[in-house]
């Protein structure tokens, strides 16, 4: 994979968010040079604190992915474009559903299109969601499972991969599309409730403070931690054979969020949690358990997960710690950090 | 229906076009009071002639549904939302896509939010369409048929029904989902190509112009008359357990494009046409053959078509004989006429 990224001219949209920050981690250790093209979209994971360490080695274009023109320019002349652009709270999709639309349908729409016109030779991997499936109507959950989405994220992530594998079909882009599952690590939005349960634990495992469980907290959901998504995002860009196709990625075995939160409990030795009732909104876009069938990719790439919960829980947990001021500034920032 | 309708207010979004125009004809006979909201967007078959007859009795609203500020205050004390807003141009689709889903996507949810907002007591018939399946897995096609469109018009024409059904299954919204097949009969728009087969056909037999069918004309599709559409339409709202639904409407049986043409010659006396090989563009995005199953409309509401082609087609080609100059104004239109 080295021989494959190096000096390669790789380009990631939302790459100063969760998953495409980490993604450009791994490219520069691998070599690439890597633009990230990102809006700082106001409480949607973005954050310059996600390329420490990196930040000499990153060309950045503060720029919206659906404004043509920037695209337009930001994809000439790049071999890999990791496409991360995405809003990614499904409770904010039912109180701001335009606001989704243009994130997850519109800014797709517009890199698809830059693409087709300016550069459709480019290798692209394109990020999907497991949110596409809808509440499980057989586990695991395959990529044959029909798309049958319980909130407005989930219509719009599913119009956003469409086009991809559309203009794959039509255009002959060189796509593949990777729907994630409840993907956990380093580098998540931690400042709000609204991005998935993950990181809420996490935060509220960091101040010490109870979790909530809504329901039993039986409800499963398979774990996978953001190293091992990188690796299947990099497998996919890397394979020929993995053009126009879908795959799921998602963790080792499924876990109860009860499991997980006791977990966390153990390994900090601090916090607590209770179980309380799901609160209706909540409760109308629920999805039940869910865990997805990762044998797709496994067989036709060789990917699977390596790192357990246990241990990238651990170094999640670390991480915050160490850097709870750059992901929690409004609690922990000192006085020169703003 | 005549007394469902009587003396109750009925707002048609998109109420200038083609299913709009037909279904406020009938709406203004049962009784209803009829205003419409349409933006008379260039090239999407708004015509102000399609009211011929009854523009004393229509209230006209001149706004884009996509103006949340216009579509709030259309929607607030009207019974039923009869939502014909639609780009129908498979072909425009792909050559200009920001458009498609500005029209059939982005103005659905505000359409969408207005009802939830505003008026979540309205009663809503949604229009949608065969394209949403895609190209046929299995003939007839059914309700259940996954959802596999071949162009942009398809991923954004789910995308639109989808938030209907989904408000509906959490808000509570009163809202049925009709997906028609290829529909045809008077006021229609015919002065381009690109709204479909049928109207193309129409024009050019009109005209005493050779048509030209791609491949060999034998491709299948079923044929609506839009008088039958709109009776499926009236129907639906009709009936409380249609709501949360989705039904298809199609003709009485599938004619092949060559039999359509050859019958279309033979009302008319004029006119001929020609086989050649398909255009690439439009190759990448047929469907082949295509007829739906509408057994579930016809089990649940007692609905089936009524009008056979030959009976429709002879009305349809009588109508734009008597209405050319207003259909082809720039080939008919006399002085004093703009």
């Amino acid at each position: 994979m080295a021989d494959t990224f190096a000096g390669r001219k790789v380009l990631i949209t939302g790459g100063l968010g969760f998953i495409g920050s980490n993604l450009a981690h791994r490219l520069v250790a691998l070599g690439a040079h890597v633009t990230i093209l990102d809006s700082l979209h106001k409480d949607h994971g973005g954050n310059y604190a996600n390329l420490a360490g990196i930040e000499d080695r990153i060309t950045i274009t503060l720029a919206d992915a659906r404004d043509s023109a920037a695209m337009n320019t930001a994809i000439q002349g790049i071999d890999y474009l990791f496409n991360c652009v995405g809003q990614v709270s499904h409770i904010d999709s039912m109180t701001d559903p335009l606001t989704d639309l243009e994130i997850n349908t519109r800014a797709q729409l517009v890199i698809a299109e830059s693409v087709r016109h300016h550069n459709p030779e480019v290798r692209v991997l394109h990020l999907a969601t497991r949110q596409q499936y809808g509440r499980p109507q057989r586990l695991p959950v395959d990529e044959t499972h029909p798309l049958a989405p319980v909130d407005v994220n989930g219509i719009h992530k599913i119009a956003g991969e469409t086009y991809f594998l559309l203009y794959h079909a039509i255009y002959g882009l060189r796509v593949t599309s990777i729907r994630l599952s409840n993907t956990y690590g380093p580098r998540q939005l931690i400042a709000h409730n609204r991005q998935g349960f993950i990181a809420w634990f996490v935060r509220n495992n960091l101040l010490g403070n109870s979790i909530q469980l809504f329901g039993d907290g039986r409800q499963l959901r398979d774990m996978c931690y953001v190293g091992d998504a990188i690796e299947a995002m990099i497998a996919a860009a890397c394979a020929d054979h993995a053009i126009g196709q879908v795959y799921n990625v998602g963790g080792m075995r499924p876990y109860s969020l009860k499991e997980i939160v006791e977990m966390m409990i153990a390994i900090t030795g601090r916090g607590a949690y209770e179980i309380v009732p799901f609160p209706s909104t909540l409760k109308a876009i629920d999805i039940g358990d869910f865990y997805t069938d990762h044998t797709k990719i496994t067989r036709e790439l060789g990917w699977e997960p390596l790192i357990d919960l246990r241990e990238g829980m651990t170094q999640t947990l670390a991480f915050y710690e160490q850097h709870k001021a750059a992901y929690l500034p409004e609690l922990f920032a000192t006085a020169g950090q703003s």
